[in-house]
């Protein structure tokens, strides 16, 4: 064969820029948002709202409404997407995204803005992605939980087969604004949920983290504004810089560090149906898993009481009846396949220390949940 | 407001590498195929093959197993795809391929190996994409249009709405395998058709392929395979280097200057409802783009009648009927909805040389079809 058939190697890169904003008033003039907008200089926007943000903020619609007239933004309809897990559980919510992008004519060059709760931000960002081959997307998002946590991931995901997240895929948004305010509105349980993605990234990465919760737990729990909205910015920012720093953006490692407790959260959260929320379930798994650490002599006993003690006093669960469910090994098996070659997982060595680990006896588990029930 | 809530602005890198290699034999135990797989040294391999290929070469699914078993590699029971357009027009194929990853518990370090045309490639790429979060994707294009073309992108694409390519996204195959001996089965219309694409790059990029076609046009008419794999290689070489060192692999940019002559074509195809291929109606599309650059006055007339005579010499249709439907012009609206922004085509100055340019005035395209029919 000539010169023409030997093999060819092109190595190529691609550049994202990961912007993390916060603000109270999104909507108003002279907002972060605003800024944001105009630099991407969209040929137009299309906003998707979570229905539970739109039930206790009545006025975000007119307020959208004011702001896009106020900057010159060529602003769609604002649609409503029903919130909760079920937005990622069938395809009904992302199949309306994409009608509401074809009929409004979106282009490549447009804008998606999304604001709501993990879940409504993981089936825009789908849609956003697939669409036209990916429309450049703005997430607010407003719990405790995508505020701290999801929302500033560089992905998105959909359950299938019964699976969590079995679909997906790897696409940074344009841009995060954590507009505070949206914390305000939540229902108590929301609140505090998302805390456990907090309390998880502190364990990993930050122990002075760690000690800002537990030295604020009280007014978390009193709903004390300002101490919340501490612990969601250095949150979200501890898990911005894991992912724009560490070497692995799109994963494609074996091991995932954020997911600390999430082999058996993401099960959970399908064994009960999704009654708990995703919060909920990382608070038991980060639990289970500090447990774990502990039996398998990597943490000292205190710390691990520590540990437990605080998502305690969030008022956070670090059980539940689902634990016993035999099924719940097989969360173990489908995080290996999800990720990808050898089962790798964190332990705790200390707050702020880790270890991997690439097995998990089951009688380790069942150990550990004998002594958390 | 504390440092903590200050803008945050982390720039990233995402790294590839694209391969390509040439074969003829990729189910020898020395091949390409075989140093691919060994490199990426993937948990398991499943192979989707579609049925077209299935029924010219039936002897491939015993040698599959025979190469796995040969190379020690642990290989799922190969699956055939109904081939042709309709893979990407609905998603019964894509959930039977997602059924089949999950069946045979793929994982993210596994790896899925496609074999057939541009649809199949495209249906399977979209599938492999989006299960776990993207799984390893080596391509075996089985058309002379993939294996020149469409087969060396790093994007895939699923019809919808009735609009050629509405959902996809981007994401780079581990490897490009073009087996050449899979050329030798085809029917003489798919044989011909993607030299289409051939002759598009040369007139976008360079001359001298151009010439070599010119050149060759008896061999190619002729069935001679050396020929065929001379262009095939060079035409794929061109795509590959303008994907990995244009600076825009992404497209992120207004322009795409690969898509020469596809905003007719990708309309003729729908307003055919793919009677004919995508081969024959780029082959139309680049006759239209390039009698509108000689009637724009960028290109002299002798040049436009040198290039569509090429196309006329290879058998390849260079009008349709479907040309003088009003709906043709949407096309041209779509395209610029599906890219973004400000509308950009390119038009000819000189064979391998072009222009871009922002509208196109409809009496212009009309009047080049009337030359055309």
């Amino acid at each position: 064969m000539t010169e023409r058939f030997k093999n060819q190697n092109a190595p190529f890169s691609v550049e994202w820029t990961h912007r993390l904003r916060f603000t109270t008033n999104a909507f108003s003039g002279n907002s972060p948002l605003t800024d944001i907008i105009s630099e991407l200089n969209p040929v137009k926007i299309i906003v998707f709202i979570d229905d539970g943000v739109l039930n206790t903020n009545p006025s975000i619609k007119p307020s959208i409404r004011e702001w896009a007239k106020q900057t010159n933004v060529s602003c769609c309809d604002t649609i409503s997407i029903a919130g909760g897990e079920h937005a990622k559980n069938s395809f009904e919510e992302v199949k309306k995204i994409l009608k509401a992008i074809n009929d409004n004519k979106l282009c490549r060059k447009s804008c998606i803005l999304v604001i709501g709760g993990g879940a409504v931000l993981d089936a825009v960002g789908f849609a956003a992605s697939i669409a036209h081959r990916g429309i450049p997307l703005v997430r607010m998002p407003s719990t405790t939980l995508s505020a701290c946590d999801s929302g500033l991931g560089v992905k998105n995901g959909m359950n299938y087969f019964g699976k969590k997240n079995f679909l997906g895929m790897f696409d940074p948004p344009y841009a995060v604004i954590n507009d505070l305010s949206l914390l305000q509105t939540l229902e108590k349980r929301h609140w505090i949920a998302g805390l456990s993605e907090a309390v998880k990234v502190s364990l990993i990465k930050d122990r002075s983290l760690f000690e800002n919760i537990e030295s604020v737990q009280k007014e978390l729990l009193a709903r004390d504004a300002s101490s919340m909205n501490e612990i969601v910015a250095e949150s979200a920012r501890l898990h911005m810089n894991h992912i724009t720093n560490s070497g692995d953006p799109f994963e494609k490692l074996e091991i995932r560090p954020l997911d600390f407790g999430h082999w058996s959260a993401h099960k959970l959260e399908q064994l009960t149906n999704y009654a708990i929320t995703h919060g909920e379930a990382v608070a038991i798994g980060v639990a289970l898993d500090t447990t774990c650490s502990k039996l398998l002599g990597h943490l000292d006993g205190e710390i691990c009481s520590r540990i437990v003690s605080l998502l305690q006093s969030l008022e956070l669960p670090t059980m539940h009846s689902e634990l016993r469910n035999e099924d719940l090994l097989h969360g173990l098996d489908e995080f290996r396949e999800h990720i990808g070659g050898q089962l790798t997982l964190l332990m705790l060595k200390d707050i702020g220390k880790s270890i991997e680990i690439h097995e998990l006896d089951s009688k380790i588990i069942r150990q550990a949940i004998d002594e958390l029930m």
